[in-house]
């Protein structure tokens, strides 16, 4: 478990093996690789691609919840993967013989899709060898419309409820971006470089494997990241998708070595899951 | 890891939640619940029945040998259950983008499967809430006919090289049963009750799950295992698939307290996986 400006991220993401990370407070994880644990309270998942390692788990997961009595899951895809996930719980009714319960949400660029916590969730499009999407959480807050602004209250109470003003205007906060798998290019989404928190594959960390082959694999380098520090206005950044040729000890070292001063306050890597 | 005889037994097994029992040095596993990790190794995987928490995991496995560029695996499955697994791969290959490749072997009650070590595999009809069987796997060794016992081995030889006689036999010792998931009625095969080993599926241990809501579920209480103990020939078992109510400290204490002389010294619980 991680803590992001105050949120804790659990679950583990492992390059290639499986990646879950889930938000506790929020209920929420994006993709279920295996169906660790932690994935089983989280009532919605946000799949950002159906590669294996991100959607392996995800009939394990629906599973699990109903053994349990918990509510059905909603399933957020992207929208081309509609079809052969729908196909995927048929198959899996037959053997499991069972209903499999959850709400499957098709989620194209442009749409959104709102938590029961009010907050609301934009895909955006990630640079990967498939179809990928990356996802933006953001928070709603209604506040004054600038022209209330140093009103007294009275006063704005009566232009709202006597005159029927609309006083408020709606505020949205990207509090999280996930990359998902995808090469750098997933930066220029500005939400991906503003949001508070920000998790960003970063899968390869030195030399062993070039950019090149990063991005041949659909891969973010950290190479790349730091050719583009500058660009990162995020407050907390956490690095996931690690490869598993990287030991916890040694991403701890290459981090160390590598992060200059202004990322390296802001940046943590996801270790859960490496091999120690 | 548990031993039993000097063979050991890694993975986990939790009622409901995930089954991956592995033999490591045979290479095997019985289901794959999750794909835990200690299954990746496993080159052939048996599989009892289609339940989720017993094959929710072998896309995911069959998917994180193709990464590590490992053989093939062989998936041994019930021959009712062909078609169904199948199509699971074919959706799969549509998700994952990839080939998935795997040998499939149906194998119906009567039929054999022989493993790369020269041990046989054997099914044996489970009674379960759905189709289901258990696995017995034996080791098959050329012994000496009764008749040629005692002579020269140069007459030994004499009679097979010159006069071409059949001096041998094959005698199979079943190593290891595992039951699957099942009612008591499992002990109905011989095997299960003879071979060396056996692992057997037990679910419930006390009264807080009667006997009677065991059987219903399809699965074995401890009650029915003590009633029955004067026919276990066993020399070493396995209580797995134990439910998660029961904590690890818990299921040793109920065991140390209900099992009997000459039981207890061959029975040991699968705790890996329960709650501590």
């Amino acid at each position: 478990m991680v803590e992001l400006l105050g949120l804790r991220i659990g679950g583990l993401s492992v390059g290639g093996v499986q990646t879950c990370l889930t938000v506790p407070r929020w209920r929420l994880a994006f993709d279920v690789g295996r169906c660790p644990e932690a994935s089983v309270g989280c009532s919605t998942i946000l799949f950002t691609h159906s590669h294996m390692d991100h959607m392996g788990g995800v009939a394990s997961h629906c599973a699990t919840r109903a053994l349990r009595h918990m509510p059905p899951p909603v399933y957020v895809v992207p929208r081309e993967d509609e079809r052969a996930f729908a196909d995927l719980f048929d198959v899996w009714r037959r053997l499991d013989r069972s209903d499999l319960p959850h709400t499957l949400v098709p989620l194209g660029i442009g749409d959104e899709h709102v938590l029961p916590n009010g907050m609301v969730v934009r895909p955006f499009r990630s640079p990967h060898r498939i179809l990928c999407q990356g996802y933006a959480v953001s928070s709603r807050k209604k506040k004054l419309r600038d022209e209330y602004v140093g009103l007294e209250v009275a006063e704005v109470r009566r232009l709202a409820v006597d005159e029927g003003r609309d006083v408020t205007r709606v505020v949205e906060t990207p509090e999280l971006a996930f990359s998902g798998d995808a090469r750098i290019e997933v930066l220029e989404h500005e939400v991906v470089r503003t949001a508070r928190r920000l998790i960003l594959e970063c899968t390869f960390l030195d030399e062993r494997v070039s950019v090149e082959q990063a991005r041949d694999k659909g891969h973010v380098h950290l190479d790349e990241v730091l050719e583009r520090a500058h660009l990162l206005e995020n407050e907390a950044i956490l690095l996931s998708h690690v490869s598993p040729r990287y030991r916890r000890g040694e991403v701890r070292r290459i981090l160390d070595a590598r992060l200059p001063v202004g990322l390296r306050e802001r940046v943590q890597p996801m270790l859960a899951g490496l091999p120690v």
